[in-house]
C-alpha cells in the first residue's frame, strides 16, 4: 500500500497529499475545489466534533442552525466584511432548470431568475445578526451563546485537501453580550477551549495570541488565534476567535435595553474551527510510514491481528482475541479484530501502521501457550511482549502514554524550530529554513507588508503572554517593545 | 405565553405554526423558504440525530461527506431523476462579487461566470454515484454502506416550518451492493430502522409499505415509506427508503468484477429522513396547552420548580431540589432546576407545559416537612404527590410510562381514524373528514391520478404485510386484490 508514497524529505506537499488520499481520509471530487471526506477521515472529524461540542456545551453554548443562503445585500452592510469576502462568493442566481429548446440536455431557466442574488455563506455573521435583531430586546436576553455546525463556501483558486477547499465543514460560534468586557472574556474563553482541544485531543502544541491588523477577520475589532507549527517548518492557523465589538450590531441595528434603561448596541464575538484541523492533525504527527493518530481521535485505537498457520490455530487465537477485544471495549476503547483470511499478517501490519492505528496487538500460537501478546505502538514503532493478564489496563496506560508522547514530540519539534532573530539578514536566511521566528517589529502594517513581499513570511501571532522587552524592528530598525512570531504559513 | 395561541379546533395550521414559533423551535428567516432552527428545536433534532446515527452504525454504516454542489450535467444522467428535480434547483452561476461601477453596493461579477453551472444538491445520488465509480472495482469492495448528514435545497414555492422548507437538514444513506437481493434487503432493513425510530423514540406509530409508481422517488425502482397520521387527519410521509436497482450504476457507469469474474452493474439503495420529522413529532402529540414531547427526545426531561415565599425557604428548598436533580442526572436524565426569582411558579408551570417538558416536580415548604414532591406529567396533565425516597427510580418509571402512553394514544387515534371504505360516495365523504382510508384500487396510475384530481387524496402506501382479499376498485370498479391506504397528505 505504501509503495508509491512519497517521503517527507522527498516532497513534503506530495507526502501530505498521498497520505490523505491513500489513507482514505479524503479525495478531490468532480466539483472544482470541493473534497469528498471518506469514511475513515470523517470518523476522525466526528471525534473532533464530539469533543469540541461537549466543550462548547459545558461552557453554556447551544447549537442552532441558520440558512445556507445570505441575501447579497446583507453582505454589504458591514464594510470590512464585504471587502473580505466578496471576491470568493458562490452566487445563486436562478431557482429552476428546464429542458433545452434544442432538446439537448437541461439548461438554466431564465424565467426563474432571483430578484436578489443569494450568496452561499462564507461565514454567517450577517444572516445571524439580522436574526438576532428580533431575538434581543433587553439585557435579560443576553448573553446569547450560540454555535452552529455547518458547511461554508469560499471560492478559493488554489485548493488543497482539508487545508484549503472551496467548501468546508466547520463550527461557527456567534455570541451576543451586554458589555464589551464580557464579549472579550468570551473571545478569550473560546481561545482557551481551542488551545485545550488542540493540545489535549490533537496533541498539537499551539501558540495563543492576537493577529496583527493585516491578518484580522473581516469585520473584527480583534482576532485571536491558535497557531501550530508543521513538520516542514510552516505555520498553520488552527482556529480563530474574534472580538467583533459593536460592528455587526451597528450594521444590523441590534440594540438592547440595558439595566439602566438605555438603548445600547450589542457586543459580539464569533469563532470557528474547521476541517482544516484535519490537515493540522495529519501533518503534525505523521511520518514516512503513514498516518500517526493521537489515541483520543483515532477511530480505531487498537487493532488485534492473529498470526496462524491453520484454521485450528485461528479458532483458538480468536477465542483469546475476542476476550481481549471485549475487555477493551468494556473500557470504552475502540477495537478492531482483523481475522480476515484474505490478507497476510505482514500486509495487515503495514495497513494499520499506514492508517495510524495507535496500538497493534498480535497473537500467535506461542502467545497462547505463554499467555502473552505482542504489543506494537505506532508512534515509536516499538514492540514489546505483554502478559495478557490485566491487558485492558495496560493498553489504557499505553494509549495515554502515546497521547502524551505525541504532544511532547511535537512540542520539542516546535521548540527546536523556534528562533530568536535580531537582524534582517538572519531573518531572510532563517525564514527560508522554516520555523517560528521571534523578532521585533515596529507595529506598522507597512513594515509587515514589506516583510511579506520580500520573504512571504507573515506575522502569525502576537502571543498573549508576550514578554515585554526593549528592541528594534528587524526590518525598519525602529523601536519595538516585544517580539512577534513570524513564519511562512499554510 | 400561550395567550395568543390558536387551538387545534380553531385553526389547525395556525396552531402548528404558533406552536413552532412560540415554543422557540424554529422561525422563518430573511431568506425566502429557509428557516432558522432555534436552540430548543435544534436540541430535539440533535437527539433524533444521535439515536438514528447509532442505529445506522450498529448496522454497519459509516458516515462520509460529499460536496454541496452538483455539476448540472450530472443531474441529466439519470432521466427520471432530472425530471423529478430540475424544477426546484438552486443554481450557482458565478463565483465572485465586485463593487458596482456606480459605486452603489456590490454586484455579481460577470467575469466570474462558471463554465458549467452548479446545482445545490437536492439529494446526492448523482455526485455520490459519480464518486463510487472510482471506489468500486470488485465484489470485495461491496457492500458499500455510507450515510451523510447534510443540508439540501429544493426550491419549494409553498413552504411551512419543518414540513416543507427550501433548505432542510437530513441524512441520506447511499449503499452499493453486488446483488439485487442484498440491495432489497438493505432497503427493507432501513425501513425497519425508520419505523423503529418513529415508534420507539418519537412515539409515532407508522405504516410501513410501498409507494405507488406516481409517488416513487425520481430514479427509484421501488420506494418504501413510513407514513404517520397527524391529529388533523392528514398523513405525513416520515421517511423513505429506495431500491434504485441498477439505474444510477448505469447512469454513472459503475461496474464491479463479480466472484465469477464478470463485469456487472452495481445495485443501489438510498434512504433519508429529514427535519420534517420535527413536524411529525410536534403535530402527533401536542395539544392546546402547547408542545408535548416524548421523554426520549425531550431536551429537558424533568424540570424542578421551587415554591417559596422568602429567600430562606428558597435556600432550604434548593438544597433538596439539587439533591433530587443530582440523583436524576446520575441516572442519565436531563434536568433543569429553575430557581429564577424573576418569574412566579405559575408562570414557570405554563412555560414548561408549553415547551412540552414531560415531567415537572414542584417543591414547597410543606413538601420539605413531609418529604414529598408534587409530580405533574405533561401528557395527561395529572398531578400526584410522591414521597421523595427513591425519587430517581420513580421518575424513570414515570418517563417510561409517558413514552409508552404517548405511543398508545397516537396508535389509538390512528385506529379510530382508519376507515374501510367500499363505495366512491363514501370515499368522497370520508376523505373530507380526514384519516386513513383503506380502499380497493385497480392498480393503475390513471385511476390514482383521477382520485387525486377529484379529492386531493393520494395513495400513501401499499402496506408491506397487506392482507390479500378479493374486491373492486373504489373508483373504477375493476377487480382488485388488496386495499391500499389513501389520505390527504402534508
Amino acid at each position: 500500500m505504501a509503495k508509491d508514497f512519497s517521503t517527507r524529505a522527498e516532497n513534503y506537499a506530495q507526502w501530505y497529499n498521498d497520505l490523505v488520499i491513500k489513507a482514505d481520509l479524503a479525495e478531490n471530487s468532480a466539483v472544482r475545489g470541493c473534497m469528498v471526506i471518506k469514511p475513515y477521515g470523517y470518523a476522525i472529524w466526528e471525534k473532533m466534533q464530539a469533543a469540541l461540542d461537549k466543550m462548547f456545551k459545558d461552557t453554556g453554548h447551544s447549537n442552532a442552525y441558520f440558512p445556507l443562503f445570505i441575501p447579497k445585500s446583507f453582505l454589504s452592510k458591514e464594510a470590512d466584511h464585504v471587502e473580505g469576502f466578496a471576491k470568493e462568493c458562490a452566487v445563486v442566481t436562478h431557482y429552476r432548470l428546464k429542458n433545452a429548446d434544442d432538446g439537448k440536455g437541461i439548461v438554466v431557466d431564465e424565467d426563474a431568475k432571483l430578484e436578489e442574488e443569494l450568496i452561499i455563506r462564507p461565514t454567517s455573521e450577517t444572516i445571524i445578526w439580522d436574526t438576532y435583531r428580533n431575538w434581543i430586546q433587553s439585557y435579560r436576553d443576553l448573553p446569547l451563546l450560540i454555535n452552529q455546525w455547518a458547511n461554508v463556501v469560499r471560492w478559493e483558486m488554489r485548493t488543497r485537501l482539508f487545508l484549503r477547499t472551496a467548501e468546508f465543514l466547520w463550527q461557527e460560534g456567534h455570541t451576543a453580550h451586554s458589555t464589551k468586557e464580557e464579549a472579550i472574556e468570551e473571545t478569550l474563553k473560546i481561545l482557551d477551549i481551542y488551545a485545550d482541544f488542540a493540545e489535549k485531543w490533537m496533541a498539537v502544541p499551539v501558540l495563543k495570541g492576537l493577529k496583527s491588523a493585516n491578518e484580522r477577520f473581516a469585520g473584527a475589532v480583534d482576532t485571536y488565534c491558535i497557531e501550530a507549527l508543521m513538520q516542514d517548518g510552516k505555520a498553520l492557523q488552527a482556529g480563530t476567535s474574534h472580538f467583533l465589538g459593536q460592528n455587526f450590531a451597528k450594521a444590523f441595528d441590534v440594540k438592547f435595553l440595558s439595566k439602566d434603561n438605555q438603548l445600547e448596541y450589542v457586543w459580539a464575538t464569533s469563532w470557528g474551527v474547521s476541517t482544516r484541523l484535519m490537515g493540522a492533525l495529519i501533518m503534525a504527527h505523521s511520518d514516512d510510514n503513514g498516518l500517526v493518530l493521537p489515541p483520543k481521535l483515532a477511530p480505531i485505537q487498537v487493532v488485534i491481528v492473529p498470526i496462524y498457520k491453520n484454521y485450528g490455530q485461528l479458532n483458538e487465537i480468536s477465542i483469546k482475541a475476542n476476550e481481549i477485544k471485549n475487555s477493551l471495549i468494556a473500557k470504552g476503547i475502540s477495537v478492531k479484530y482483523d481475522d480476515r483470511d484474505t490478507q497476510k499478517p505482514g500486509w495487515k501490519f503495514s495497513e494499520y501502521e499506514f492508517k495510524g492505528v495507535p496500538v497493534r496487538l498480535a497473537i500467535g500460537p506461542r502467545d497462547l501457550e505463554n499467555g502473552t501478546v505482542e504489543v506494537a505502538r505506532r508512534d515509536t514503532l516499538e514492540k514489546e511482549i505483554y502478559q495478557i493478564t490485566d491487558i485492558e489496563n495496560k493498553v489504557i496506560h499505553l494509549l495515554d502514554q502515546i497521547q502524551v508522547n505525541l504532544y511532547h514530540k511535537a512540542y520539542a519539534f516546535r521548540e527546536e524550530n523556534t528562533y530568536r532573530v535580531d537582524t534582517w539578514d538572519d531573518f531572510k536566511v532563517q525564514i527560508e529554513k522554516g520555523g517560528f521566528i521571534l523578532a521585533h517589529w515596529d507595529g506598522t502594517s507597512e513594515t509587515e507588508l514589506k516583510i511579506k513581499d520580500e520573504t512571504k513570511a507573515t506575522i502569525r501571532t502576537i502571543p498573549l503572554d508576550n514578554k515585554q522587552e526593549v528592541g528594534f524592528c528587524v526590518y525598519s530598525g525602529r523601536p519595538s517593545k516585544e517580539r512577534v512570531v513570524f513564519a511562512k504559513a499554510y
